[in-house]
């Protein structure tokens, strides 16, 4: 089924791409690099917040739960952030002639997005590192489709 | 590069996927067909607007670039709405079982992906219609995966 | 008060209804009944949540808060998106002409919105299936007013 | 079909209700209101906006159309809030008590929105004027039911 | 570095502005002013919450928290819409000679941005009290540069 | 009215601007220099648009209309996503230390916020380059005040 369907699909497609081989677009991994960024410090501060102890301050208390709760809430929205800037690229940027040249394209985006949803269902500072992996990967392969050496760099 | 990448990524995701192994989603390509039916009979209706004649009545012509503008502008939205309903569903529900049964699923949600995009970038009836076959096809797949009989219907 | 505003503009609407009675709009309640679902999914998944003991890892203890945390979260957006599909129904799609013929219309969406915020506000399990119900009731008037037969299904 | 939801939704709903009866809710209509003097503004502007002469600039000719499109986007946009304003004091603010007492509630906020999307789909300086009426009328029963004397005035 | 970019904005800001000097704009320092009543009366109801007994039921133990984590969200997201209404003042509505006049404009409304995060940051009934106070001073700056008196007032 | 106010608050926020004062945020005003040279293509690009001669192919008329309404409505959205992230720095990340050693940081912002909504009200080259120039000036000053060499560069 998919195949009859992919065929067809090729064909026309080539007049829409053909309105994006322009000088238009303006594309940067930067974008998923800073939300991914910001994925990894949220939870390295929620591994290191400290429970106040029971029995204690109230208000320490509250503190206390108004940050944890902030911090998995704007986590969730960095990661979904992430995967909205890492789709952009996959659905918009990247064309068939990139798919020959890196044959894992379709791999490489799907796990890295995948990676987004893992670091929003857990607090796992391993899978927060991959995506910052995942990300200096497509970094690498998006600056060299252009033929520009952009250097890799963090805000934090 | 990629290659290395995937393999370690393949390892770690396992734990990852495992957080989506029970029942807990609730997923259906109908989210993606409503935003697709919507961008063609939006694409319809833009083809069909009338130009009221020059020298006329200028409340006609107020109405006239109102009407247009809304048009494109709601085009514009729902295709992107479509493209983000295609896309939770390949990153989110589809899992590496489904991609061994499946082999072209991700060129499949590529193309309808770009797809949407063309359809933002075009008045086009043939692509949209395109994009409702293209999700009719997921809508297919998507059902058998989880081997319910599910009926295709638009609701215009 | 209201009597007088509303004759006014009993008068005045003719002419905007008439803007929509072309064959102009999609509208599907499916999209309320899929974030209902989703309302109801999340629901059960909280009242199912087991909460670790105390003095335990403390790993576990921050990955049962991220997932409640995410969950009360998710399904407050949910019921939100519920409650806005809804409202589109109500004041986009039906006309006065329908009013006529179910005179309880305006009741059976305010009692629906008012269900999705009490979602919100609970974690229960029967607000939650009340939801459902409220949606399988507004699908089967909208699809008569239609005269079409779309069969009612869930995704879950 | 609907009589007998509704009865059963009514016993329910108390306990939601209750939720609310609190001092909990920050509601006050001078938010649909700014924004429906927004959508008056613009489409004051609209209409007063002066096309220039075929044959002329280039750059008056975009000037014109960038306007001219962003004030269209811009009162979409705002009606939309205006909408969105009016329907939070009606699913949320007002309950079955206030019903009793204004019978004609659920027909004020219906008009009321539909007047809203009447003033996305035409440049009607008649129904953005209306609008304007609608949303005092709401603000003095809402003021009324607070047992509050507030003024209305306008921003513009 | 600043001063010679200074200068030479000031230069072409001039063309811009002219933009705005005609009837334009509705701003309204209203709508800050009910999101910042949102976050006090959200603060208060926080610092109100009454954590249920150890060891007591379930129930009651997943409805404070599902409350408590609502109006910490709910809380997030008013202050960040306060912000944001501040903000448009600040960069849409002031204009170089109201700054002659108001010497400290600029550090009012970076003073009030700040409070804003403030009040995401803890469950302060200081701070979200100090927010209301500079809201009602910027009211008060705000309708004298338009030589309106409108009286200040709340709606809780 | 604004100096005791002023004094007030910056007894208070001391405290809040501790919460900052750690390792926590992540802020790269590469946020701002994409969404701003997304703002400059699209000027450029609706500049070079080809209005098709009168009485041509009604389709090539549509694509043209299609196009330039899109370019406009996105540019509207980048000018607005430039102008929050150029805010966020302005709010979040400068403190009262850096307003010591850069005295014209709220100018540089005001008028980077002000040059944003030039560049959605007019189609201007000019603007939007100088745009551009104003965020290369904030990422100097950033990053000065990080003591990090982030060499200035862009995606297009």
């Amino acid at each position: 089924m998919f195949e009859k369907f992919k065929e067809k699909l090729t064909a026309n497609l080539e007049i829409a791409e053909a309105h994006c081989d322009g000088p238009c677009g303006v594309y940067d991994p930067a974008q998923a690099r800073i939300e991914a960024e910001s994925v990894l410090m949220l939870t390295k501060k929620i591994l290191d917040l400290k429970h106040p102890e029971e029995g204690g301050d109230e208000k320490a208390h509250l503190a206390y739960h108004n940050t944890r709760t902030r911090f998995i809430l704007i986590k969730e929205k960095r990661a979904e952030l992430a995967k909205e800037h890492l789709l952009v690229l996959w659905t918009d940027y990247f064309k068939p002639e990139h798919l020959e040249k890196y044959p894992d394209l379709h791999t490489t985006f799907w796990k890295a997005a995948k990676l987004c949803s893992a670091c929003k269902q857990e607090v796992s500072l391993e899978h927060a590192q991959e995506l910052m992996e995942a990300i200096k990967n497509i970094h690498e392969t998006f600056w060299a489709t252009k033929g520009k050496d952009v250097p890799w760099y963090t805000a934090s």
